[in-house]
């Protein structure tokens, strides 16, 4: 996508497109030579490849396999090469921590060491979540940074968010965590002299926390990675002159989209209720984004038989979204996660395009094999949008 | 390919790949409607494309007809139209001579003039390659140019190198032959005023040489073009983090593989020896090139039966690389040479990827009408490697 071309040719219109991503949906021939899609033939989704028109998009780059993040940025219509967000910004998004342009963010590993500080366990036996939680706010309510407030939010395990907001705060900060056991944890050090004031900062925090956590036997200590400011996307409402709303279960799908401006809408966790939520919003936006974790889950699995199921499941709603009568709705994947590879993979992602102004063509299931030989070939994720765009005539004409 | 891309994400892996080249592979429908492909029916790659995977590579770009020189580039990953190889150093280090930083090298072409200095012939009657040999000797011996290092070298008939070494040279000169006959070589000119101090070098060089030679009745003069330096290429060990080698016979394609850092080994002449070749070294490399001149050749002489046989011909040594079980096997061309056109063409090229993690498709056999609608889909051929690493596990997850 050319952001410069479709903030110029958006137009607004009385139309409504909705993004249905299952999430790792590519698969690979199973047991019986057959793919997950295929096996499963879901009965809505093909009906909708007949009528619609279908192709095979790419992630990111040929050969390329993507992580999660990068490939919903893609399909939401922003090069991932071009838009990379640092680890530590991605983590606070995705516990729906609301960045502020002020704020910088590290990704926080919580480790153990021993009485002379050397790490003896990297990831502090994976301590769970709740006692992360609790010294997450030992640390965030009894540290004070001079010039800056402070969050410290528990992630999942040993994992947690740190978040510094102030002016001037700098990202330039080398990673603490030595990457193996038996040495301590690395000093700050600023990358760059701007980054100097900030490390300073960060470096009192670790003090700090030390002597906060140093009676503890087991996740004791701390390491920092992944500082990053909140990208500067260009914002969905504003590029496509549209209200848009992200209907997803997990934190990191949330945190994406609300990066690039889609109000984030309170959900249940199941696909009914999600569905639910569409219908009960359908008024209040044009584009709704509608995540589907599970095909991905079962394909890391290596569970070809969940993965299918799980498509059969998500099939089953298609009805519901119909019964809204969007004008264009999309089914994508933001990668491949074949189950016999256990693994996100680099094949191409089936998509389909249903609604207004299709041009239908010869495929008449929504599988691989089919994909291939469909009317939208295989193209570039992240042209996914301005395609479904144009199917719900938001985008105006280039040139006389 | 994104170098930087391709740099991050390399990792080193337990697996092996194949790259066959057959040269001019690409071709159109011949006497009876098919195209040579089609004609030859290749029991085993028909095989392969039935089990694995295939699609059509475009060499440089659309309606672009490439030479065999940024074909390879591309096939080996590479822009071609980033990095341009002139044809000189392509020449030199075609001849095993290991270029270094200070040389600058040129195309020579030995040819015939009369009493007035007019070129009668412009390959000399393509002198044989001892006599070349021999002049080249005299020239390289007798002619000293104040304050560089020359080196006069043959190629093949009529063709030799051109290589100065020395601090400064500049590659900015002209063509000398003025590609016709009846007319006198031309004049060294710098196109470029730094080139000057250059100019006036290869002016001595080829003033002495024609007093050298002036005593022969053939190949008595000569025309230099195509000055280059060594291109600074990525080299595919330090890229890809592997071991890569090199089998082939003609000398441009070993000096190619040279450039981007693969061991050009010692091999035959034939495709026998050269699947020997890589056999003997199997477990000293984790990528291997294997190129196949005389599917081109047969092409370019517009002699469709032959080049039908030639495919075949290749197609018989299929089993003896199987057999060394490769985790992906690729072949590929580095262009279309349709031998009813009797020359290279832009038509895109037939390519196939067989092996660990391929996703099959509907394509049964290994020609020009299947690959358009393979898994692959038609695809620019620098892509064509990270799509091959991908399925051998050589490039890990970009992203989260």
């Amino acid at each position: 996508m050319d952001i410069e071309l479709i903030r110029r040719l958006s137009t607004p219109a009385d139309t409504k497109v909705v993004l249905c991503v299952m999430d790792g949906l590519g698969g690979m021939p199973g047991p019986r030579g057959r793919t997950e899609l295929e096996e499963a033939t879901p009965r809505h989704l093909d009906r909708l490849a007949a009528e619609g028109t279908v192709g095979m998009t790419i992630p990111v780059g040929y050969g390329i396999t993507t992580g999660s993040g990068p490939g919903h940025l893609a399909l939401f219509g922003y090069d991932p090469l071009q838009f990379e967000i640092g680890r530590g910004a991605l983590e606070a998004t995705g516990i729906d921590f609301a960045l502020g342009p002020d704020d910088l963010a590290a990704r926080g590993n919580l480790c153990t060491v021993d009485a002379a500080g050397i790490i003896t366990d990297r990831r502090a036996g994976r301590v769970d979540t709740e006692t992360t939680a609790e010294i997450c706010g030992l640390l965030e309510r009894e540290i004070h940074l001079p010039g800056v407030e402070l969050f410290v939010k528990p992630v999942r395990e040993h994992r947690f968010a740190l978040i510094l907001r102030g002016p001037g705060l700098h990202s330039g900060l080398n990673e603490t965590d030595p990457q193996r056991e038996g040495v301590a944890p690395l000093g700050v050090v600023a990358l760059d002299p701007a980054a100097e004031p900030t490390a300073v900062l960060v470096r009192q925090f670790v003090t700090e926390a030390r002597r906060l956590l140093m009676d503890r036997t087991q996740a004791n200590a701390l390491t920092l990675r992944g500082w990053d400011h909140r990208p500067n996307m260009p914002q969905m409402p504003e590029l496509w002159k549209l209200r848009a709303a992200a209907v997803a279960v997990y934190p990191m799908y949330r945190g994406l989209s609300r990066l690039v401006g889609m109000d984030v809408l309170d959900c249940g966790t199941n696909i009914e209720s999600q569905v639910e939520t569409i219908k009960q919003h359908w008024h209040d936006y044009d584009f709704f984004f509608l995540h589907f974790k599970y095909t991905d889950s079962a394909g890391e699995d290596g569970d070809f038989a969940r993965k299918t199921q799980m498509i059969r499941d998500f099939d089953a709603h298609i009805p519901s979204l119909l019964a809204l009568k969007p004008n264009v709705l999309v089914v994508a994947g933001d990668h491949s996660t074949p189950a016999v590879m256990a693994d996100h993979s680099w094949h191409p992602v089936p998509v389909l395009i249903s609604g207004d102004h299709v041009r239908t063509d010869a495929a008449h299931r929504f599988n691989e094999p089919e994909c291939i030989v469909g009317g939208l070939g295989t193209f570039p994720a992240k042209e996914l949008l301005p395609i479904a765009f144009a199917h719900a005539r938001r985008l105006s004409r280039f040139g006389a």
